[in-house]
């Protein structure tokens, strides 16, 4: 039996306590400030997630923030991050505060931010992060892939991947948290990795928005979305997520995997970056979605977009990257930095 | 302005004539024997098709396959053959009984065929046949990439690829079809992208299976699929599909481009192959669903299933093929070809 401690109790935090309780550890969930809700839920009934809406192990220990101490770091096998990318850096502040020694991390929390200039993943921030303070991380790791958090609760049949340098620590951790349902695959492109599972969230929106842009001119009623539009633009977006994964230090072919296309695959289709790509693909105004039907919600790949403009801009000017082999990076940055209408030229893609 | 003669009345043959249409071309639609309704549609009203439900440019002849002449053929700059797979015996006898000289041929049809023990695709297999009569085709140019055939008539943004051994021939022909709504990628891998065109029509089945299997799980009524198993599907049939393309003598990086991932994503979800593996990831069997909902229809994937089950037994036998690498591919030949409930196992795969 390990110990596992994950910070944030929301979707995706408590989701992955399911397999890891399945396999006998001990999981302690610790809510955000934001996540008091869910944490008096659980305390009064361990087995109702309220947000979740799935009934999740009973051995799982909820722990209010303010409850949290150095010693559940000290004790723990693996911390995992599993807050929304706004919470980064919260977490990151109470690993500072909490966690003087090293344990392994695993993030399944995703997104980049500006650096140098450049780019940096989430991963690569909560480990700077700790250096400064003295604490050097050997472990490091990203969760990446197809996982929508309700479904790998109610143990659907799910595959990730995990991500690190260190194999035999990943092999350890694949052992801890492998089930029946939870697939685990290895991959020591820990930048690859990173980057897909930001990107994937910001080229949902493009590809989403050609589903919708067209379909007036078809409109069935069982068929509101134009498919060959929609299938052009995801095989487009999946080479622009191996360039840019390459340009970032990972693997293109990582873009062609579980942490890719297939991340891609579950997220055009579903949830609030597909949603905001719907939108603007009716040609509603940014502004306008993000205050009017998603008002409140965090679209994830939209701050992505405006963490990576002004580095892959650089990129294009320094010629790192070709611009006309990013077009609808290129239309996103348009639409969602600067507030243009969402188009994409086909007739301009030089498509393969 | 050029002259093409289609072969294939029904929807994909007749799609593909109104971007050739649009361009100014001379443009024949001959109707199989099958098609003698649409003809007589076409002929009284030119506007409408019966089958697409759309309209088609009033230019495009129609012509009965009663009135088919070696003429047609002799002043051809172009012959497409647009029937669907179980009609390509007949186009390759139109082919036979009309065409003494080359002319440069492109088959948007799809399949493969059991040869030698192996298998050959229809591009191949046409072009033998023709030269057997001692008519040496130099252009035998295969279509893949993401087409539905009723939004290619609407004149939806479409990304296709040309596939042939002749660039210049292919870029002669892409000048002759290619629109601001029809854009055309060029490729070299015919093999690569006539594999991978059929594949996936067979992997769809697998795919959209998995969509359905686990639903009762979670049985919301907004949503209907499970989409971590169906995105875990969805990324290793691209996996199965280019180590396919390889064995097959193309190229694997065709299966991660628009003829091969990309007309994987349009082909789940929608047509009968996706139908097909709704059923059967719903368990029912596969007689009751081709006798049943989809009785009177061709499911492709699965004539393809037939065709490939064997050569690819053999190759597990002679280790060209590692069958761990191949569980979707397994589990649907032991449904289709054996007639066995279909069941992937997510436990015994090796993701990546």
């Amino acid at each position: 039996m390990a110990r596992l401690l994950i910070l944030g109790a929301g979707v995706m935090g408590s989701a992955i306590a399911v397999p890891a309780a399945d396999n006998g550890h001990d999981v302690t969930l610790v809510g955000t400030h934001l996540d008091a809700d869910i944490i008096a839920a659980l305390k009064a009934d361990r087995g109702g997630h309220p947000r979740l809406k799935a009934p999740i192990p009973e051995t799982i220990k909820p722990l209010e923030i303010e409850a949290l101490t150095s010693a559940e770091f000290q004790s723990a096998d693996l911390v995992i991050i599993g807050v929304s990318s706004p919470g980064i850096d919260w977490a990151t502040d109470k690993l500072l505060s909490h966690m003087p020694e090293p344990r392994p991390i695993a993030l399944v929390t995703k997104g980049l931010q500006p650096w140098h200039g450049g780019l940096r993943s989430f991963a690569e921030s909560v480990a700077a992060a700790l250096a400064e303070r003295g604490v050097t991380q050997q472990m490091v790791m990203g969760i990446g892939g197809p996982c929508i958090a309700k479904e790998l609760a109610d143990r659907q049949p799910t595959a990730v991947v995990f991500a690190g340098q260190d194999q035999a620590a990943l092999r350890r951790i694949r052992e801890m948290m492998q089930t029946d349902y939870y697939r685990v695959a290895l991959s020591d492109d820990l930048d690859g990795v990173e980057i897909c599972a930001a990107l994937k969230n910001f080229l949902a929106i493009g590809v989403s928005a050609m589903w919708t842009r067209y379909k007036e001119i078809n409109p069935q009623p069982n068929k509101p979305k134009a498919m060959n539009p929609g299938a052009a633009a995801f095989s487009q977006a999946v080479r622009e997520m191996a360039g840019l994964a390459r340009w970032f230090g990972g693997r293109p072919d990582t873009a062609y995997g579980l942490a890719g296309l297939g991340d891609l695959n579950v997220t055009v289709g579903g949830g609030r970056n597909s949603r905001l790509g719907f939108l603007l693909g009716e040609d509603m105004a940014l502004k306008a979605a993000l205050e009017g039907p998603l008002a409140g919600e965090t679209v994830e790949g939209a701050d992505t977009c405006l963490a990576l403009a002004s580095p892959v801009e650089k990129a294009f000017f320094a010629s790192q990257l070709d611009p006309q082999d990013y077009p609808i990076t290129r239309a996103l940055i348009a639409t969602i930095r600067d507030g243009k209408s969402l188009s994409i030229d086909f007739s301009a893609i030089d498509f393969a």
